[in-house]
C-alpha cells in the first residue's frame, strides 16, 4: 500500500481508478458538532442523564467493549438482517482492528490456519501475518468455493495443520467485485460449520447494491452459530469515524459458553491494543444513528446512486475503447461495491504502475498486490467509487493507450481510442 | 482491568481511590466543533487549502503515520525538549497503540525479552503477552535500577535470551508514583547504549508536576540515539480523542538506516493495525495544539492545581488517619502524577477488595494487580485523580477503618479516625 500511495504522490496529475476510499462528495453532510449535541441531548432526554454529565462521560475512557453497542445492533437488524443482543457487539477501531482482534484469537495455536481467497483484501492477509497467523490460499472464485474449503481441509489435515477461519468479503469483494448468491452462502455456511470453521465475515460494501438480487449477509443465514460479522462505518458514513463492530454469534457453534469465552478473549485483546475506540467518534456514529432511526439506507443514498452511476461509466467506456481487442480482455459487471477486475493478456506488475501512470497518466492496482502466488500477475482492479465520469473517461481511455503499446497492436487501438 | 471495572459497578457508593483517569471537571473548555473549525480555518490561512476540501479529506482515510505529526514534534519540542523532526513522529490510537506496535517490533525473535519495573503498568506487559513478547521484572525502584539492569542481561544472556528493550515510566510512575532524577537516568541511558536495549520512554504524567525539581525526559537526554518516547493527550487533553505517538530517535545507536526500518516496520504494522487514526480527533488535538501555540502547560494548569490540591490533601489525610499506626505503614510522597503507594501490614488481594468495598465502602488497588511476582502482595496503589478533597477525606477514612479491622487494633484506630 505504501508503494502505491507513493505512485499517486509521484504522479498526483495521473488519473487514479486505484483508490478504494469512498467518495468526498457528500460528506459536507456530515456535521460533527450537530451529530455530538444530537446525542448528548438524546442520552439525556431518553437515558435522563445530566447533559453536562453525558459531555463529560464522552471525553472519558469508556467500556472497552464500546458505548454504542445498542444502536450499532439496532442498525444491524434494520439494515442487515441480522439479530444480535447487544453484549455480542464488540466496537473497534474500524474493522481493521476487529481483524487484529479476531485472526489471533480463533487461531492461537501454530497449526491454525485462516483461509482466505486469493487473491483477498491485503489488510486481512497483512493483520494475520503481523500477528503470527498462517494464511492458506483457497480458491479465487466463489462459485468453487466450498470444494475448495473441502480439498483445503484435508490438505491441511494430512499436514497436521488446522482451519479455524474463513475470512471472506461475500458481497461485491474487494478486489474481485464479485458477490455470493444465497445458495453459494448457505454451502458454505453447511461446509464451514462441519468443519468447525468460523466465517470472519466482511462486509464493507454490503449496502452499496445497484442492481441483482438482495441477498441476506452470512450471519444472518447463519443458524449454526459460525459466522463473526465485521462492519464498518468507514465507507457509509466516513473512513476518519474508524469505527467498526465484530459482531458474535450467541452460541459458536451450538456453545454460548465457547462464545462467551471469545468475546471475553477479545475484549481483553482489546484493552491491550487501543484500550477502547474513541468515545468522541462512538458518539458522532450514535449521533447520526439516532438522526436517521437506526438505518443508514437513506443517508447512503447520494454516494450510493453515485456509485452506481461511475459503475455504469466505468463499464461502457470499457465497452466502447476496448470492443476490437475484447477477445483478449476481459472484465466483470459487478452488482455492487467499489472495484471489478480486468483480466489482462500480459503480466501487470509494480514496474508496469509506475510506466503506466508516468507515461499513459493513469493509476491502476495490479490484482498480484492482492495474491498469494503468481495466479493474479495479469489481472487489475479498477476502483471506480472515488473518481467521477470523466476521470473514469479519461482513466479508461489512457489505459487503452497503455493497453495497446502493451499488446503491440498500437495504432489500430489508438484510432479507435480516440473516436470515443 | 475487567474485575476492577465489576467491582466499581457493583459497589456505586463506595469512594472510588482506583480510578487511574483524569479529572473531567475541566471538560467543558473542550469544544470538538470549534476545534475542527479551527483546524479547518488555520489550514486553509497557512497551508492554502481550500476549506471545503480540509474538512473533506479530514474525513477520509489519511497517512498511516499520522496527519499532525508537525505540531505534535512542535509540542515536544515546547513542553519535553524533546527535538526531532515529524518524520519521525508516528501518531497512534493512544500510547496503547504504540505499546502494541513497539513490543513485538523491537522483540521479534523469541528468544528477545522487554525489561519491566516489577510492578508496572499492566498494559505495557498486556501488550507484551498479547503479541507474544517475554517479560522480565527487575527491580521495583528507580535507585537501584542500573545494577538490576546490568544483573538482567547477565542473567539472560545465560539463558540464551536477549535483552532488547526497557518499559519506563519515569516521572510519576503508574502505578508506585515514584520519579527518577536526573543523575539516574543518565546512568540508564549509559547502561541501555551498553548493552543495546532500546528504552520505551512513557510519559503520560510528566507535565503533572507539583513540586521538587525539573527533570528532563530520557529521550531529551539522549544523545545515542537509544529512546522511543511514548506520549499520550489523554492525560493533558482527553482520553477520548484516543490520539498518542511513538517518537522514534533520528538514529537508533547511531544508525540512521536502522531507525528509518524500525520506523518502516512500525507503519507497516500500524496498517495493519488500525490502518489510520482518526483523523477527526487528529484534528480537535491539532486545532487545541495550534490554538495554545504549540503547548499544553497552560491549558492543563487548572488540572494540575486540582491534581496537586488532591496529592496534599490525600498526604494530609493520611497523615492524620494513621499516626498511631504509621509504624506498621508506610506511603511515599510523589511530586507529580496521579498515584501513590502504600505499604500495608498484611496482604491484600483481590477478595479484599471486595471487602473492603462492600463493607467499608472504598475501593483502592492492590499493587500486586501489576506485579510480575508476590512482591507486592501487601501493597496498594491510592489515585488521587478522579476525586475530590472531601471523597479523599471520606476515602481515606474508610480505608483506616478497614486497616484497623485487618490488623486488629480496631477500637483505638477508629476513635482516631473519628476525631479527625
Amino acid at each position: 500500500m505504501k508503494f502505491l500511495n507513493e505512485v499517486a504522490e509521484e504522479f498526483p496529475s495521473a488519473t487514479s481508478l486505484a483508490a478504494g476510499r469512498p467518495t468526498d462528495r457528500f460528506f459536507n453532510r456530515f456535521h460533527p458538532g450537530m451529530l455530538l449535541d444530537k446525542y448528548a441531548h438524546e442520552s439525556h432526554m431518553v437515558g435522563g442523564c445530566d447533559l453536562d454529565d453525558v459531555r463529560a462521560r464522552v471525553l472519558q475512557y469508556g467500556g472497552t467493549a464500546g458505548m454504542i453497542n445498542e444502536l450499532v445492533a439496532w442498525q444491524l437488524r434494520t439494515d442487515e438482517g441480522i439479530s444480535v443482543p447487544p453484549n455480542r457487539v464488540l466496537i473497534t477501531a474500524g474493522c481493521q482492528e476487529a481483524l487484529a482482534l479476531c485472526l489471533p484469537a480463533l487461531c492461537s495455536d501454530p497449526a491454525d490456519v485462516v483461509l482466505v481467497l486469493n487473491p483477498t483484501y491485503i489488510g486481512a492477509t497483512g493483520a494475520a501475518r503481523a500477528s503470527g497467523v498462517s494464511v492458506f490460499g483457497i480458491s479465487s472464485s466463489f462459485s468453487c468455493l466450498v470444494e475448495a474449503i473441502e480439498q483445503s481441509v484435508c490438505k491441511l489435515r494430512e499436514e497436521g495443520k488446522c482451519a479455524r477461519a474463513l475470512y471472506l468479503i461475500p458481497s461485491f469483494d474487494n478486489p474481485t467485485g464479485q458477490v455470493m448468491d444465497e445458495a453459494q452462502r448457505r454451502a458454505i455456511l453447511a461446509s464451514c460449520v462441519r468443519h468447525r470453521i468460523v466465517v470472519l465475515e466482511d462486509n464493507p460494501y454490503g449496502l452499496f447494491r445497484y442492481d441483482g438480487p438482495a441477498v441476506q449477509p452470512l450471519a444472518a443465514l447463519d443458524e449454526a452459530g459460525c459466522v463473526i460479522y465485521l462492519s464498518t462505518f468507514s465507507k457509509t458514513i466516513a473512513p476518519a469515524v474508524r469505527v467498526g463492530a465484530a459482531t458474535l454469534p450467541e452460541t459458536l457453534f451450538g456453545d454460548r459458553a465457547a462464545s462467551t469465552a471469545l468475546w471475553n478473549d477479545l475484549v481483553e485483546r482489546k484493552s491491550y491494543l487501543t484500550v477502547n475506540t474513541s468515545q468522541i467518534t462512538q458518539a458522532l456514529v450514535a449521533g447520526l444513528l439516532m438522526d436517521q432511526n437506526g438505518t443508514l439506507k437513506q443517508w447512503i443514498k447520494p454516494a450510493l446512486e453515485w456509485y452506481r452511476s461511475n459503475r455504469n461509466a466505468m463499464l461502457s467506456q470499457l465497452q466502447a475503447t476496448f470492443p476490437a481487442i475484447s477477445n483478449q480482455l476481459r472484465w466483470n459487471h459487478p452488482s455492487g461495491g467499489f472495484f471489478l477486475a480486468v483480466d489482462l493478456p500480459f503480466r501487470f506488475d509494480a514496474q508496469a504502475v509506475v510506466e503506466c501512470a508516468n507515461q499513459y497518466r493513469v493509476i491502476v492496482l495490479p490484482m498480484s498486490f492482492f495474491a498469494l502466488d503468481d495466479s493474479q500477475d495479469c489481472r487489475i482492479r479498477l476502483s471506480f467509487s472515488a473518481v467521477d465520469p470523466e476521470q473514469i473517461r479519461r482513466g479508461i481511455n489512457s489505459l487503452a493507450d497503455y493497453v495497446a503499446y502493451r499488446i503491440g497492436r498500437h495504432s489500430s487501438v489508438i484510432e479507435q481510442v480516440h473516436a470515443v
